[in-house]
């Protein structure tokens, strides 16, 4: 079923890979709301992944473009611009990657060029489309820019590393943006902070299985999910927001306003539990 | 136009007096939308107020009830599952008030009998709506509910006296019950902190025209409107919002995330101009 | 050893009720540092705990006092600048209390009445004090007042109840009378948001131990004591740190800023191991 | 006067330039409370600055460093060691500056090069200190770390550029870090978000006697000056904060939790007012 409420909307969505991807929905669900859009990923995702199916079940161009080299991004636009026939009224930003968690650096021992990588792919990357969009006056105004972020952004939590510096820049950047680009163009700049999800990407982080459950027992409403998470990005590029800008949206079942849940303790006091056999002595003290 | 968001739903909206409330916007839009919904204010505000014309309008009851009364309460929640026929989808609460502002009682002079009524019609008004709901399990699963805010519950206003108090304990309680109604029934509970608004109660508040000028210039958006806000508040009414709970949403044109503009900065300049007469002569120093 | 902080000040401590309360402390700290102080309670605290204890060794005199009385309070501050010999230079205020924890009603199970008397107890006291104190001028200039605060009044902890609204309505008070305050007087008010302490408060609250073993687990630092609670009261009271005001001041650490820990989670993940006899079987699933 | 709160501490002091330099008066209060310090600025500074009569009149050591440089940190460090005579218990980073505000490129027009320098400049190198510290493990258990900020980490300012990314950037690794150092060593690390101070780097922001003036009026106890700030960092720096950790602590009369002043407010009507003779004609509309 669709509201038809990005009709006659053109987008651009950034970091689509596979099905699995919170930028697969995105697109699959804007088309499906009445946009037409173009898709773009590094020419190694490109070549590597399974975007041109998406790509062939949308009917919509594939860009390639790395997203840290402004030359790249400005074709993004510009080519974006000439398919879709108009300028852009929506971009979603779903670009992140460390080279220090690749390698297993951890946070005490990082390689500062990998540390500048992380932060040039995942976070800076998000000013140049900007400031690219902005100079060719490539998004229409009232238009709606979204990236992805995490809670790791506002707390720290462990194995997630350096992502989270490129979490808080990438929210920073959202504001300061968001200020530039509201006064002149009326162009609203905000962040979704997703729940963990079980993209390609987030199971690279270290012990992922295990905080997705915690998150999840923790979440009245558990996790959020990535087709979810597509709904949300949708009402964010729709009409219907136009005065949200420069805020990080928290879209996690309620993880980001608890404390303590019921649920979780639960779980957390089994870890205390005094293991017996069936005649109650205790095998494991 | 309609993208029959809220087709088939049915909601309930508490505090709409007249054309300017915000209130009356999310009625007449939720309507548009394809809801049913019923319409609730106390007994004085539908005797005096205008809502009858809405009513007709939107061809729904309105049900009287003091939304600090327990049993009030349960007649609304009562009388609006039979009228539309089923379990309720959304709740708007937009009320608030405090006597001690009326009665221009300075933060440092407040009466404790007022202050117990500000919190009680501003703030506990939400927990009782809650509480009596979940008792007579009147809400429908994955129902989401909205409290209009305003920033004061995280930085003073001078002027805003006792309602600060007040926003902070609603946006306590919204948390507080988001946790518990969303655990039980995916119920989600958010608040709208919305820009400074001319209505009727926004018009009641020390300077709030020069507060409004300020506000609308430090937004890069400009403040949102009551149009505005019914537009919002009819996404997080939406399937599209289902993970998003015990949120502060701020709905502002930026203004939650600023720190000064330069359009502000810009006229709270011209305050110290020397104002000289055509000669250059300084007239008043 | 002593740095004399509070060398020549004057001060009231409301809420000391035995040796593991945070105000005892506090009291007992203050006065080494150099203070004057009176202490304050419930008649019935003062009858029932062990406050005269404190009273004898600190040679100060106690002033029983209910802090939702206005008549009471003047009293405290009347006899305290007798006493001191001249305005107050800080306060404390380590008051809480819920009937509505005490008679296990769950907060979808609210007493009305019983809220009524949580928040005026453990939030609208602290109104009473400083408007009681403000209107007899008995606060002197660039006097410092800090009130105890718990996390819950951000994010929600299952059983924390009520109580999590009434701290926020607590932080609220401190900024918005923060601000008469501190234009008019010089005088700043905080809350300092304290990390889950077992006091005779806190050890009523539900799944405490547990809860305190996440929360320490959780924390880089560890829980802070009450002793460690004491020592940073007091440099909130020196002179040192006289432009800070209006703030919740988080001294837990490290735990408001976390998200997940390493030591919690290797915990957590306990509580999904199989449970093996020494051959490897399976005993309970 | 005197406490001895730093009595048998060492510490290093980076970013001293002149006596209107918050570490300037940091140095001496250190040094007054009884600490023995070491001093470090870039090469170009020591050479150009007054840091000089600093050294002298402190009898302490400078040690030239480019803070960007892990190289130079690990001499700071060894050669800090060496001088004082043991680990390090607290730390002062004070370091921040932007090319592209200095060369005027704005926001929508930053050159990428410069990104990079302002972020490693203002916020990597403080990483880079800490990987340096803990890899020679040159901080003592439970020594304290400070770097300086800015409310520009959470709100827009105008002007203010990619200097509010850096700060952002820099309280994320204040928590990224506080959580391996604290767990590890129970080192703290903390960030102040001090008013707008008109040091030598202050001075350089566009804008900024009246961004002064305005934050000024709109904090209750007005803005904190430098040697405020200096008192500040002493808490933090002892014995007596031990549990403060991964915080960013707002040192701004109140700035942080205002939304409107009566003070500001009135100044700022001014703005709007009609320019009249003394025959109440207006001269200028």
């Amino acid at each position: 079923m669709s509201y038809n409420l990005l009709k006659g909307k053109r987008g651009i969505i950034f970091g689509a890979l596979n099905e699995q991807s919170i930028a697969w929905k995105v697109a699959e669900l804007a088309v499906e709301e009445g946009a037409t859009i173009t898709l773009s990923n590094t020419p190694v995702a490109v070549r590597m992944g399974e975007i041109s199916a998406l790509s062939d079940k949308l009917n919509c161009e594939v860009i390639p473009a790395d997203a840290t080299s402004v030359e790249d991004l400005e074709v993004v636009f510009q080519r974006s611009m000439e398919i879709l026939g108009g300028k852009i009224d929506f971009v979603l930003h779903s670009i992140g990657m460390s080279p220090n968690v690749r390698k297993k650096n951890t946070y005490d021992n990082l390689d500062y060029n990998m540390l500048g990588k992380t932060l040039d792919i995942s976070a800076i990357s998000f000013h140049k489309m900007l400031q690219v969009a902005k100079k060719m006056n490539a998004i229409a105004d009232y238009g709606s820019v979204v990236a992805l972020s995490y809670i790791a952004a506002q707390r720290t939590f462990f194995g997630y590393n350096d992502m989270a510096d490129a979490k808080s820049l990438l929210e920073s950047i959202c504001r300061s943006f968001g200020y530039i680009y509201g006064r002149e163009h009326n162009v609203r700049i905000n962040t979704i902070s997703q729940s963990p999800t079980m993209t390609t990407a987030g199971s690279g982080v270290k012990g992922m299985d295990k905080l997705m459950d915690f998150s999840n027992r923790m979440s009245p409403l558990g996790n959020a999910d990535a087709d979810e998470c597509a709904n949300y990005c949708i009402t964010m590029f729709s009409d219907l927001t136009r005065k949200v800008t420069m805020q990080t949206l928290f879209h996690d079942g309620g993880f980001s306003s608890m404390g303590m849940s019921l649920r979780a303790m639960v779980q957390y006091e089994k870890s205390f539990e005094e293991y017996c056999d069936e005649n109650g002595n205790i095998i494991y003290g």
